[in-house]
């Protein structure tokens, strides 16, 4: 945790209620948390022997939240195939290899690449977990920790429900509150009926969230008709799944506006991952319709292997696109609908806005760039909000400051070395790639679905 | 010109006919020419006086061609509407009230962010272009001029072919052959009878290419039906717009397949705008049968209005993700096509590979990021051509060299002060908004269209 400092921008956007914009605003930061908000004239008259840090020509803003991420390193190796062909050729022969070491390495990868670009905070859906609970730990973000679990048979190569519940044991609510631990699922059809039920059993008594992909692909309806006779949302509801204190559903590309309807009144969360789902052409998800019924959605970039970078401006972008796109209509998905879908989606009531009380996650994004150019924070040209939208990066991110502690400074990583986590990744990928081979050499045509 | 040189990376992508990618590979360069290629230890014991810039941990590629842009700094200003109400009520009165000072600053401002995201080419529909001449001369990128023109008595507040053939006279050819001048039609329906023949003429009489927009937006076709009786190609066709020597369409978005079948035969190129196209809710382009009839398609970002930045690597991923979207098809519009747009649309002869003989157009992407992580240029998990389409950004670009002169170098703008470029467009900014709100305030409702 930091000393007391005040934090000062041009802009400050608090992402409040009204969507406040404070023009030479500044944060007091105490103990971790926003103590005070305002001009930063007022909160250093106020605080007289407080250490400011003015970073010139900048916004500040919460930081951003990554609602539905993989750690991984198949970056670019596993392209140009629809969801299920690509899972049984590239994704799970990958996990029914993976080591622990090379789990741990992607997790470094990620939330380095994560910060760098502004996102404080991860749910990442990953193996072999502790090593990335060490990662978050170290670098500084915010991670809610999913294990990809796998209970089942046929699909015994996963992390499984022992494994989560060793993780919650050990890591849920360490690192000062930063790390958090989920149950999480890869898919239903990835658990037998023992599997499901041990599943909410866990989320309930450790009192977590539960993260499943569902609705992802179209073929997946027919199966959860020919199974259960109904679709997916409600299969998860009757199988107990929305009892769980926090339930948030990955892509729900497909799902109807009877569904919607339906899990707006569960609250159970969708995770919308527009360039994971445009890249594996799983379709486009009804954003508009999941926020007009009151659905907390958030935005994710999915893995290194569908998008393939963390970039989370980036994807905002994508958001806002896909929402004009899909009804032909350009006044659709709000840069201020986007911007809160990506920071501020309830999985944790601590963040999510620069206002007093708040955990101080804070980012500030440089203005001295054309991309900012011109850049107006009040007035009637206001584009603030359509600038970090629809030209920002996440390579724009000068600062990141989680839980009061800067992570990022100058653009630069400042809590380990960049230059050793890429290398790292150097050094282990090829004996990953080369275990996968030589399984697949082995079996032919890679690892049979429910699809078979 | 620049001295001869080796410039050398850890790979070079040739984008040759067989999409050779050289490890270690290495470039001569003799006069802003190239002089040869190939492996680094080769070349510099052929040339062993000549100096070698090594830049560690880098892709060498093709400079980047932008096949349709427009200067200007209305970024974020002009948000949420569809085409023709967005061009009554923000564009066109922008127009109205342009000042050539304000235009020359814009283009210093977009080729600037252009070259430093790694684009060493731009097709610039813009006025007053005598500024941005200027403007390319100085900064260092080739430029493709075209006039913004307007040549009706409803429509009278864009350039005039007046204007167009004086910049043809002044420009074309001059920058040492990097700044090349076309004839421009905003669109068909901003010119009259008279202006149609002249523009056609203009095109024929200089040798030039000649560019517009065209079916961008669906209502475009319901207004070539009453006045035509045909499809917007046809049209064109008959007035002559495909005897020119290149004509380039911009979007093309409503383009059916027996139009693209004619274009194709007629070797009329399109522009394709991604994000314009999702962001103004104008439609999904059929790039892939573009591509699939021999159409030649370039990839543009449009403006900075439409878009709202530069960023030419955003642009081809979105090129990628679009079209896995359009046919819901994960293996359509694969990298290598990605690539061959942005870099080798058949504009200039002398670019678009790094060959011998070829201008030294050439940019040097980094690869010490998280986003390049891991990098493999050969072999089976080869992913280079997958990283550059959809993992990186053009702020990775750390290098650009146009006509062998470097522009860009450790990311940072060599041929003119970008602090004053950015600051001139704060200045001037404010007196176009005034003088536009002021034209607003006495013309309710923006400037008719042909669609009141």
């Amino acid at each position: 945790m930091s000393e007391s400092m005040i934090l000062a921008g041009d802009h400050l956007l608090t992402m409040d209620a009204t969507n406040s914009v404070i023009a030479d605003g500044a944060v007091l930061i105490e103990d971790g948390r926003i103590a005070a908000v305002g001009k930063l004239r007022e909160i250093s008259a106020d605080n007289p022997s407080t250490p400011v840090k003015k970073i010139a020509d900048s916004v500040l803003m919460p930081g951003i939240v990554n609602a539905h991420a993989h750690s991984g390193f198949l970056r670019g190796t596993a392209e140009h195939l629809p969801v299920w062909d690509w899972l049984t050729l590239h994704i799970n022969p990958m996990h029914r290899v993976l080591q622990p070491h090379e789990a741990e390495a992607a997790s470094w990868l990620c939330y380095a690449e994560s910060v760098l670009g502004g996102t404080t905070a991860v749910v990442d859906m990953w193996r072999f977990m502790e090593g990335s609970a060490k990662a978050a730990e170290a670098i500084g973000n915010r991670l809610v920790a999913v294990p990809y679990v796998g209970e089942h048979p046929d699909y015994n190569y996963f992390d499984t429900l022992d494994m989560n519940e060793a993780m919650i044991e050990t890591w849920h609510g360490k690192a000062g509150g930063r790390v958090n631990v989920w149950v999480g699922l890869e898919h239903l059809f990835y658990a037998d009926e023992a599997g499901q039920r041990r599943a909410v059993e866990l989320a309930k008594k450790h009192g977590t969230g539960f993260h499943t992909h569902c609705s992802e692909a179209r073929i997946e309806l027919a199966e959860f008709e020919r199974r259960y006779g109904k679709r997916p949302m409600y299969v998860l509801d009757d199988l107990g799944f929305f009892e769980t204190p926090l339930a948030m559903i990955a892509h729900g590309v497909w799902l109807d506006s009877a569904e919607i309807e339906f899990i707006a009144k569960r609250r159970v969360s969708v995770a919308h991952n527009p360039v994971s789902n445009m890249k594996l052409a799983s379709g486009i998800a009804l954003v508009g319709e999941m926020l007009a019924a009151g659905v907390a959605v958030g935005i994710g970039t999915d893995g290194e292997k569908e998008n393939n970078n963390f970039d989370m401006f980036e994807e905002m972008k994508v958001a806002s696109l896909l929402g004009k796109l899909k009804d032909l209509d350009a006044a659709a998905m709000d840069s201020w609908q986007v911007l809160r879908m990506a920071t501020a989606i309830g999985l944790d009531a601590e963040i999510g806005s620069i206002e007093p009380g708040k955990r101080a996650d804070i980012i500030a994004v440089r203005a001295d760039t054309p991309r900012m150019t011109p850049l107006y924070g009040e007035g009637p040209y206001f584009n603030l909000q359509h600038n970090l939208v629809h030209a920002v990066r996440g390579s724009d991110v000068a600062m990141t400051m989680i839980d009061g502690q800067i992570v990022v400074e100058d653009g630069e990583l400042k809590t380990a070395d960049l230059g050793e986590i890429i290398a790292e990744v150097r050094k282990v990928a090829p004996g990953l790639f080369a275990r996968r081979a030589a399984f697949l050499a082995e079996n032919a045509g890679g690892i049979r679905q429910w699809t078979d």
